[in-house]
């Protein structure tokens, strides 16, 4: 695929931003513990606060199960790249960017559903999915950016890859948006658990919808 | 032991996993002493105030113990480890998960004993207790999927090491399941000197009881 | 260029100071995320409150575009950068020590622009851009010293590459003091999209001004 | 030195252990600053309490450069290890868990000076001094066991190198004590710069006093 292409003067390796964005996964996932703290119970009530707090852990562990899961793509993409130019640098940037924004609507999230307040939480619920939207976006366009790059892959690479990649990812843009949609104007805890189903789909397809067609295909 | 075994499509060595798992490691140990904060005391009573904050203190080096034994582990378990397939790999972020969880017991039990209300302070260690279960159930998960998959091992790797494994984070899910009751129902301070016996026996045996025994049998 | 030179016994490789500066930046970058906090609003006015935020955003986002333009720059000097010595380890330290700076005037400008207070809006934005020169003219420090110092650099590295990279950190030195003396006497306002035309420079000159300007004479 | 010994069992390379070290410093470094916080100034008086937090910036910029220094110390160590067994690899966990304490007492330091409280201005100042005995007594313990151990060590390495070391830690300890003394008794304001100017001194001779001695004797 990629082997009849020179090198160009400006293309670096991709050891650097790979152990780059391996350090800014890592801060996330991690971060995202500071927001469980104790709670403010009064003296004698700490087991009923602790309890009081689940929305906040249900919303952590939706937001660590999507951490987990850009990193295991993060991963899978990058062991088909090959080099990377100042574009492919700053889709990545992107992608660093957007997934570091998630602790910004999990705090929102986990702050406003214990007070009960109808309207917040589906403006909470909405602004959470509407990171979403803006997370696999930037997915959309890094994918797509690789397509129509297939000078920058490793040799050997099937085009189709990310045909089916930027596919998935658009699935992502489209979904996120009904969720917002659906959690503002329906219901909103529902809505954490369509974030939850979201994250187990991409964590199921995280080898790539490619391999996976071509698997059913196979009748494996 | 694994030389006769073909390496699947979709495994991947473990490079940028321990990379990853050593960010998440060396953040939560760091993030813990965030939780150390100057003493709220009145003017002149910095002394006193910073004396008077001892069971943070205490909290903080057990959990400090605790992070660095489980990262002595992963380095230890990761030395024989020559392929990870997704399973593995979800099998690993479990183990960061639940290590990434120990700053919030480890807050819950520094905030709480200082104010020595009885029954808060046997919440919150069988809370810290609890989160312990919780984590060494994930070293069961992950050291029993190694001990059914010799396939991803490194070659000349002794399949009894695993077994040996699966049982030191089993002894720990039953003894910190033990810890909970005893301090919820006996002695909470009692407990939290538990917790450090626990690291000290995580320590002492982070090259595996299967080594120990053998070593043992050998007169040495 | 350096090949005729003894490597000197107290000179090391760049890999962990690589290392070492990938964990700073990707911390730095992933720290700015921490001052995006859930609006403290009245009951049922969640998105007023996450509106109101506005410049909160602006600053996160022209702070981590500086962050990863720093990142890029400091990615495109090493790798012509064979070996360290003391000098340039400091000089180093100087760069991560004045980026690690870069959250402190970030969360001074998005919590005072809120308040509307003339006088503070200004003292803000000339802060932030007071510690833009002095990140600027560690840049200088360090280029200046590469510049003199050919014998750490990797063969084939063209001297003038630094005169250029010099130029560039210089022109920094002089736009922020510029919109230091703008930011506090005329619009404050602007001078936060001065800041990221600033980025925006520096972004596509991150390959250096004097590949720019070969390629500039080379008709491309 | 050390090529007649052979490697034992349980001794792993240094890679994981650097890779984790460099993650802790570099979090460390880098969580310094989230203690630089916006003032909380009355309307329009925002230049004022940024130049009333001064001492919070001499906290800042001393526990930075005590971090750098430890980060150079550990660097030009590292290059003369060749394999950890397990106490030396708690000998380092010592190191980073003594490091890790630091933003400690550099924001009690911070918080505690503005006040102007006599007694605890000593308090803090002391208690900073403390941490500082540990720290350099975890150095001690280290470059002893290096001294004693040099079937560690790669070929080559001069066991009086450590000898010198070990030397350079202990003076830490008792100057450290010294500044506890001086700073609580007679002027905490010149204990911090005391602390400075170990730091300083701890920097200069960052890559050993060995190699600083026999330069000196080589008349150079």
């Amino acid at each position: 695929m990629s082997e009849h292409h020179e090198r160009a003067a400006t293309w670096t390796d991709t050891s650097r931003a790979v152990a780059f964005s391996d350090g800014v996964f890592s801060i996330i996932i991690t971060v995202l513990v500071l927001d469980l703290r104790p709670p403010q119970a009064p003296p004698g009530r700490l087991l009923y606060g602790l309890i009081a707090q689940w929305p906040t852990y249900l919303a952590y562990v939706t937001s660590y199960a999507y951490v987990a899961v850009v990193w295991l793509n993060h991963k899978a993409t990058f062991m088909r790249v090959r080099w990377m130019d100042r574009a492919l640098q700053w889709a990545n940037l992107g992608i660093l960017f957007t997934t570091a924004l998630l602790p910004f609507p999990t705090a929102v999230v986990s702050e406003v559903m214990p007070k009960h307040n109808a309207l917040d939480t589906r403006v909470a619920v909405s602004f959470y999915a509407a990171v979403g939207v803006v997370l696999c976006s930037a997915w959309v366009v890094f994918f797509n950016y690789l397509r129509r790059h297939p000078e920058l892959l490793n040799e050997n690479i099937d085009e189709r890859f990310f045909d089916g990649e930027t596919k998935r990812a658009m699935a992502g843009v489209i979904l996120y948006a009904a969720a917002a949609v659906l959690g503002y104007f329906i219901a909103p805890p529902l809505a954490l658990l369509i974030f939850l189903a979201l994250a187990i789909f991409y964590g199921v397809t995280s080898h790539g919808l490619y391999l996976m067609q071509r698997r059913g295909r196979a009748g494996k």
